[in-house]
């Protein structure tokens, strides 16, 4: 019966009309020309919640970093390489959003300067200095016309704990925690593990292929809405 | 006649026999289970390389960072992450090589401690400590019995005086310069330019594709060789 109701969800595409934004994959902040910091993420998460929202009629609009995947067909997709680039798409999308969903693995931290040239080693030990990257999902939930906004919490320890914090100070609706210490699930995985939590309540998406969590997951981000 | 000699050279298999280490592609360095400092490298000149070494008949030995392309037929690959991984493989794979090329761009430093856990975002400023990493074409360079040695210098800035500067002190047979400043050639580029230097001369390989830039270049270490 499950199965059913999901399907009659999709075919009955009960997302037409919604504009959909979801960010995707890594941010990479350049050190200098040739060098930057960025991780693992491979962007199949993100990727594969906008082919779902798509397959339910959303409007769809994925704000990438730099993956060697390819978008849903239907999407419109804006490139993106670093964290400050990805806030400023996400601050200008989300002012007719209906739902913003942060999947992307934001680094937390830039350079603090960006060598113009590549830098030169002249030591044993160096270091790079570090600022915060603004908060995309923070941003986007302060705003006065906000969507409803969902976060992720990718960690590797006390996964509930950190999500739970992050759904209150940042005032999110919605919160998706994955455990990435776990290597079948997560950054580079094809399939993944969700637990869910709202102000109310949490649901468990087992593990499964990336597209079938992400089914599950746009059903209950619209049934939350709702 | 040019074009000729150069078919020719391919046509006999000139390289049948020898044994060709080629590094390509970037290197990962871990800052903690989901964070890394990398570069731009795509590792097309280096499997450029591997493409033409093999079409003259050697046998091709490729240790490549992570890349998303594919190596050619005919060769060995052997995978790693981090510049430690790819010194320890080319120390062990150049013992019984007659040609070794460091086309790889290697991370000069790594993070000096490797977090255990995803670090969390604590304070607005914080910075990274390096080490260096070890000097992986020197290193081959300075083994008793070592192969023939080219390196590649991908510079922004005083091409010429850098990479002149590194064939001297890390004891080169021969170095690649390239001015990866330009976008049509270096790094992410399916074309290259390339100025190769030994103790004598200079040659100039100007922009082609690189599948074309190796060729050139594989030639003409074989014949600084003989």
């Amino acid at each position: 019966e499950l199965v059913e109701l999901t399907l009659l969800f999709f075919q009955e595409k009960t997302l037409g009309g919604q504009h959909w934004v979801i960010t995707a994959g890594p941010t990479r902040e350049a050190i200098d020309p040739v060098r930057y910091i960025s991780n693992h993420s491979s962007g199949k998460m993100g990727y594969a919640i906008a082919q779902a929202a798509v397959n339910a009629g959303a409007n769809v609009t994925i704000i990438s970093g730099p993956v060697s995947i390819s978008a849903p067909a239907g999407c419109k997709v804006i490139n993106v390489e670093s964290a400050e680039q990805m806030h400023q798409a996400a601050m200008k999308q989300s002012d007719n959003a209906d739902v913003f969903i942060a999947c992307a693995a934001v680094a937390d931290y830039r350079a603090a300067d960006i060598a113009p040239q590549k830098m030169k080693k002249s030591s044993q030990d160096m270091s790079i200095s570090l600022v915060r990257n603004p908060d995309i999902v923070k941003d986007v939930a302060a705003k006065a016309n906000k969507p409803f906004v969902v976060g992720f919490a990718a960690e590797t320890q006390d996964v509930e704990t950190y999500a739970l914090g992050k759904l209150t100070s940042k005032k999110l609706d919605m919160i998706c925690a994955n455990d990435v210490s776990i290597a079948t699930q997560g950054f580079n995985a094809n399939q993944n593990a969700l637990t869910v939590f709202d102000k109310d309540s949490s649901t468990e998406i087992p593990l499964a292929d990336k597209a079938m969590v992400a089914t599950q997951l746009v059903k209950l981000i619209a049934e939350k809405r709702s």
